[in-house]
């Protein structure tokens, strides 16, 4: 509703789906990243960057969200009219990479990444449409040991973090199964591509939208809340029942029959890569318990996970102890790792076969994770000191005295600080000391700096000073107060900062 | 030329101006923010983050590139229709950021971020299409004093990743002076804004171009080495003169001089804003001496800056050590640092005035100078103890001797380790160790496994064992030998290889 002399101003707002990240929740993702980091680092993978943009038709398409125009990620085209696109995962651009660099790579290749990565999804709640992931992947190794060792990754991870071992767990499932239940229920022909991926994003969808969701989706499809459609893939009862046995089962405890029923399955169905799946599970499940990681990783054929270039091993991780968010309510989190084989994902730009396998860490869902489990220390950290500015003093004393500070002669470690540099006064000044968390103002006015026994600051503890107005007795408060509030020679500034500081360290 | 049957295989390639990072740079990069973090921290400053893509509109048009036709900006159209872009900078996004959140800051607010911006520019040796930034800001301060403290954070900053005093500058100038130049020419008019901004890029190109191609922008335009043709400002000899006067007067050595001449020149036309910028640079230059920094900042009024929003002090930092390329040819560097202040940024959304300054550190480019003048330590990162696997074993007990080494349960730090995940013979698998500049592998076959005396395994020392072909003595060769290749039961294959990683600690 702007008059027409007015210029037009722009709104101050994110698109949909993005968000800021305030200073607290920053320094924990830091302090997480850098403990993900040291394990990874302690497992053999090397760190690599990528840029966050490539080409379009190098990234490919292996998105589950289809429902949308562009697949779900952000394009734009470059000035020679070549397609871009931003990154929607770590493994596509380490696939372009790969193939790239092929020659001068060791073999295998094990890198770990972490970076952002981009979704142009329908936005909701934990839904965001840029997120940090954290990914190894160890490329060049066809042995199932190598997908193991990254569940036992998942899992060393996880209790690095300080999730405690049992209240989370590693699961872990064979794309090659779902091949060969495809197999089973007559799916398995190239004119059924489309329905086969139908099917594998619904079974990826059973946690969030239980067996009836997912038996819509199996059938005829399913309209969400939002009231879209999606198509389903058109199995019949028998088929059904056949693809929920399998998924189900497989979480079962009595698993020794359900494999052996599935392996029954397999060999009438003469299903090669069936039974090829049931080894490598079997063999993967031998070499965690083996390891001693049998009690953290355990086999489950509910886990698909919903990318389209999984050709093999797939295994999620999730936290096991119920999760509420700030209203209290139950919350389903989801897997916080996940990952799996893609052996064809390299041979896309190459030709050649070079087998692959990778986890990817959710970065933000993870730290809400911690967060609500109480994992994460509290945001300890305290705002710098603050030195008061008094509008008849020369600003280069102050600037000397937060210098003095910062690069402290005495030897110790620095100390943060700085010099107030809005236009309050001084009861301004110091209510921005305390918003800022700081532990201590110092205060220099005209009395002090002329103090006939040589110049003086005051120094004010402001956390002592907030806990005064609780203290009943007086002796006691005046003592506190004399505490809290105290001058010394400016000689003996930093000194005194640090006997503060002292006061407070945990 | 593929055959008509064979699919269409996109080519592993990056768009032109983006790059990937290998390890050896990352783990430089790393370092180097990390250090910048800890002054930016004892400054006082709290980090912030914002995602990578903001409303077109908020970001604003204030890049210098203005040849191409979205003005340096990765664009695209969101699904309402809405022109979403990649920041180009930290700053636009910060200004956004601040009037979002006004009422809930503290005033000042100071924050420091670090991440990558885009720019969609005619890529050019050491110019990128997505490099990383590190900024400082002070928002919500008038005061010079804050623009004062980011010429010290830079000094600082500078001199913690090693650059020696004395082989750096930082310099310091004032927009205001510039406008109170184009007062002096007659270019102070609304009509001339697209002239003082044509004048103001032709200044901030001058070490670049030199004196003469310059004049060319000043006066009728200039062709460059690809054709491209700029347009000029359109000035006469005077008025050119008159520029350059300014533009390099201020570097002199005889600056009293120049500034009593830039004084009495402001005063003759009556201009009000040169005579604050003069008031300003005094103020700094007063400050940064009063505080000990006058050997580190200078006044220079070449420096300009090519961000149009700049309106008060601006200000950057270069190396002044020659720097070579690998080729041995010197190389323009330019400014590793830059900043200053942006006091419209906030205004523009919001109507009101918010006094704003701030730096950007070009991270790449420093990390190139810093690596070029040999501050940066040698790449001393060691790959991971290799554990090599014989076919005819079983691959559990490799990966529990990997595990051991991961998780050693001696109360020592956790070793870097892996097991050979890949299909080479043994042969290969120690050229792997080599390529991964592994410390050392663990090798153990049947005769080790079945040791009649126990379980053995066998250590090689790598980097020993390549110094071996160098010894001419015999009995030395052989001494070394031992200690190069040994075996140990197996329960000590934890102590036996950090006896081998002591050898090397530096």
């Amino acid at each position: 509703m702007s008059k027409k002399d007015e210029p037009v101003r722009p709104e101050a707002r994110l698109p949909k789906g993005l968000f800021d990240t305030p200073a607290s929740e920053l320094r924990a993702t830091a302090d997480m990243l850098a403990t993900i980091r040291g394990v990874f680092e302690r497992y053999g993978f090397e760190p690599l960057d990528t840029p966050a943009i490539e080409h379009t038709d190098a990234l490919g398409k292996f998105l589950p969200d289809q429902d949308r125009p562009n697949e779900g990620v952000f394009s734009f085209k470059d000035d020679d009219e070549q397609w871009l696109s931003l990154r929607y995962d770590l493994t596509a651009p380490l696939a372009r990479y790969v193939a790239e660099n092929y020659q001068s790579l060791p073999k295998p290749f094990r890198r770990y990444q972490v970076g952002p990565v981009w979704r142009n999804e329908k936005p909701s709640p934990g839904r965001f449409r840029q997120f940090t992931q954290f990914d190894a992947d160890t490329v060049g190794a066809s042995s199932v040991a190598a997908d193991a060792e990254l569940c036992m990754l998942a899992a060393d991870t996880l209790e690095a973090l300080g999730v405690p071992r049992g209240q989370y767990v590693v699961k872990v499932s064979n794309r090659k199964l779902l091949d060969g239940v495809m197999q089973v229920i007559g799916l398995a022909g190239n004119e059924d591509a489309a329905r086969r991926l139908i099917v594998l994003r619904a079974i990826d969808k059973l946690d969030r939208l239980g067996v009836d969701g997912v038996g819509q989706l199996l059938r005829h499809g399913r309209k969400d809340e939002s009231g879209d459609f999606t198509k389903g893939a058109g199995l019949n009862d028998h088929q059904i029942q056949t693809v929920f046995s399998f998924v189900i089962g497989g979480a079962d405890p009595n698993q020794t029959d359900f494999f052996q029923r599935l392996k029954l399955a397999f060999d009438k169905s003469q299903s090669r890569v069936g039974k090829e799946g049931l080894k490598e599970l079997t063999e993967i499940f031998d070499l965690t318990m083996g390891s001693g990681y049998g009690d953290r990783v355990s086999v489950d054929t509910s886990v698909v996970r919903g990318l389209e270039y999984y050709t093999g091993p797939v295994f999620e991780a999730e936290l096991t102890t119920p999760i509420k968010d700030e209203r209290g309510q139950s919350i389903r989190l989801g897997s916080v790792v996940s990952g799996g084989r893609y052996d064809g994902l390299v041979e896309r730009f190459t030709g050649e076969k070079v087998p692959a396998t990778g986890l990817s860490i959710g970065v933000s869902r993870l730290l809400y994770g911690l967060k609500t489990l109480g994992k994460l220390p509290a945001d300890s950290v305290r705002g710098p000191v603050v030195v008061l500015v008094f509008p008849d003093q020369p600003i280069e004393n102050y600037q000397r005295l937060v210098n003095r500070l910062r690069n402290p002669d005495d030897g110790g470690p620095p100390i943060r600080a700085e010099m107030y540099l809005g236009s309050g006064k001084l009861g301004a000044q110091t209510k921005y000391a305390d918003k800022r968390r700081s532990p201590c103002i110092v205060i220099q006015g005209g009395s002090e700096k002329d103090d006939p026994s040589g110049p003086k600051v005051q120094i004010k503890d402001l956390i002592l000073g907030a806990t005064l107005t609780s203290i009943k007795d007086r002796d006691e408060y005046l003592k506190k107060q004399a505490e809290a509030q105290f001058a010394v020679p400016e000689a003996d500034t930093v000194k005194a900062v640090r006997d503060v500081l002292a006061r407070h360290r945990a």
